[in-house]
């Protein structure tokens, strides 16, 4: 059922209101009947790519805000807690120090910024469908798009499936999927196909680790993404983490982190344990230290409620 | 700064506007230029009683809501993961079965259920301000009103202050505080001579468990309250932990755990060590398995991301 046939206002229609000042409502099919509300300071860029409404306001409560298709991708204020949590916990995990990165979507530069930190990385890819989003980034979240800064980066604005499937295989030692929800054009990016095209990209005992959505809003997404994921990296393992944050729909986030089978087998990768050191930071850059990460944060993250415990039990499982 | 002269609307002008249906945004001046809006399905009951405004509403996303002056107390959908973390975390933390408890607020039932639950406990008492929320409760809530069945339950409709300032000393094992935000008639239950006054009511080694605030939000207030604790409960430790709760402002809230010293001194108590059995169901009452609170999710509550730990570095302790 689409926004409109639910009788709420659509996101595009929701997106028109920021024009006019005032607050900000986020409503979303993916969220039916709540919205987080924000007062808005300034519109401060309203526009159309050729994928996807674009749209930028300053907010009284959490800094700039980017917006799209009218749903809320990150605020200043609280951008690190979910940039961090999707790209330390996968790399952190590692056995070895990692190499060789790719990051699909994230268009806004936050999770290169974090890559930025690992001296060990030779090469850090990204592929960003959207040429947009990394334009609208470097013009309103300095902070974020920093991360294009650092030369091991190569940006490929392509669609992620056709770079993934055409990746030399077993090539990375991560993926990180920064995605919108599964709904229009991210749609894709849950779906088998792509989860197939990362195993076969990412070397044995490799991970991935995708956006996976709420526990509290989308438990059902989130067992059915686990038993697809169980399925794609058999031998290997397929875990659930979270971190708060307030700007997202009930206030969290999750992430899927998936590893490759080890070559010779035995016991596949514990995502839960940290084995790589927490990242510094970059001073060539001007990237601060850490403000959510730490290993304590790292292990503390895959300790679900027990609703979310029994709901993925058998789904989950390494 | 109240909310009318921020311009935005104030609470009461936001609870009126629930009587005409459609939407209900949660504004404070706790959270200000931010507020969870809600789709309402049909108001239940508006009224004012000698203390608050009171609102019971049902929504399409959590159920029945209670407002208590336009702040959201509780929802059908999510009210388990504050109740059961509020009670849970300080009763099993305690290095002998807990025999008598009392809690401060918390008049819709739902930390009595929780308590229900405990076959140790001799006597449980509640001191609630305000009797209008009972009885609020056992209409709209019975889940949550359930608690007050439990025949080891005393009600004591009065000033919680008075009745912790007139109980007997070192009388309880813990003290559970169910309090509304810190604005308004709870400003008190935030305040040195409440904390002094439990203090002496709870027994050497016991514990009190008071409801503070968010994380991403409130660190400030965190801060002077985590301090103000240290003085009172020198000798002893002062915690925090944290829950996910998606119809509080921001996504989650906290608590403050302190303990008492022991007698004869040494090693204070450690509350993120549980020591008693998480609590089952209470079948004579009808009261389910817990949902959300088990032990590795009550270790995992007191990590706190590294922007939190380093501000309150100092002011907690044990």
């Amino acid at each position: 059922m689409s926004e409109a046939e639910a009788g709420v206002p659509s996101t595009a229609e929701q997106g028109m209101d920021v024009a006019k000042g005032g607050w900000y409502t986020e409503l979303g099919s993916m969220w039916p009947g709540q919205g987080l509300s924000l007062q808005v300071k300034e519109v401060l860029h309203k526009g159309r790519s050729k994928f996807q409404d674009v749209c930028v306001f300053e907010s009284d409560a959490y800094g700039t805000v980017l917006l799209l298709d009218g749903v809320i991708q990150c605020t200043d204020r609280d951008e690190f807690s979910y940039q961090e949590m999707l790209a330390h916990i996968p790399l952190c995990a590692l056995e070895e120090p990692p190499r060789r990165v790719l990051v699909v979507g994230g268009g806004d530069g936050g999770v290169l910024r974090e890559l930025a930190r690992y001296p060990s990385l030779r090469e850090i890819h990204i592929a960003e469908i959207d040429g947009a989003v990394p334009e609208i980034s470097k013009r309103f979240f300095p902070q974020m798009a920093v991360g294009f800064s650092d030369p091991r980066v190569k940006v490929h604005i392509t669609d992620g499936i056709k770079f993934v499937t055409d990746a030399e295989e077993g090539s990375y030692d991560a993926i990180i999927v920064d995605s919108s929800d599964p709904v229009g054009p991210a749609e894709v990016l849950f779906e088998e196909p792509f989860f197939r095209a990362m195993h076969r990209a990412i070397r044995p005992g490799g991970v991935i680790c995708t956006q996976a959505e709420s526990l509290w809003l989308h438990l059902d997404i989130i067992k059915a993404l686990a038993a697809m994921c169980s399925r794609v990296f058999e031998g290997g393992s397929v875990q659930y983490a979270y971190t708060t944050i307030p700007t997202y729909p009930s206030g969290q986030i999750g992430m899927m982190i998936c590893s490759k089978a080890k070559e010779g087998g035995g016991a596949p990768l514990d995502a839960r344990r940290p084995r790589q050191p927490a990242p510094g930071a970059n001073e060539a850059l001007g990237i601060p230290d850490l403000r959510y990460y730490d290993h304590e944060v790292h292990s503390a993250a895959f300790v679900l409620p027990r609703f979310a415990r029994e709901a993925l039990e058998g789904s989950l499982g390494r």
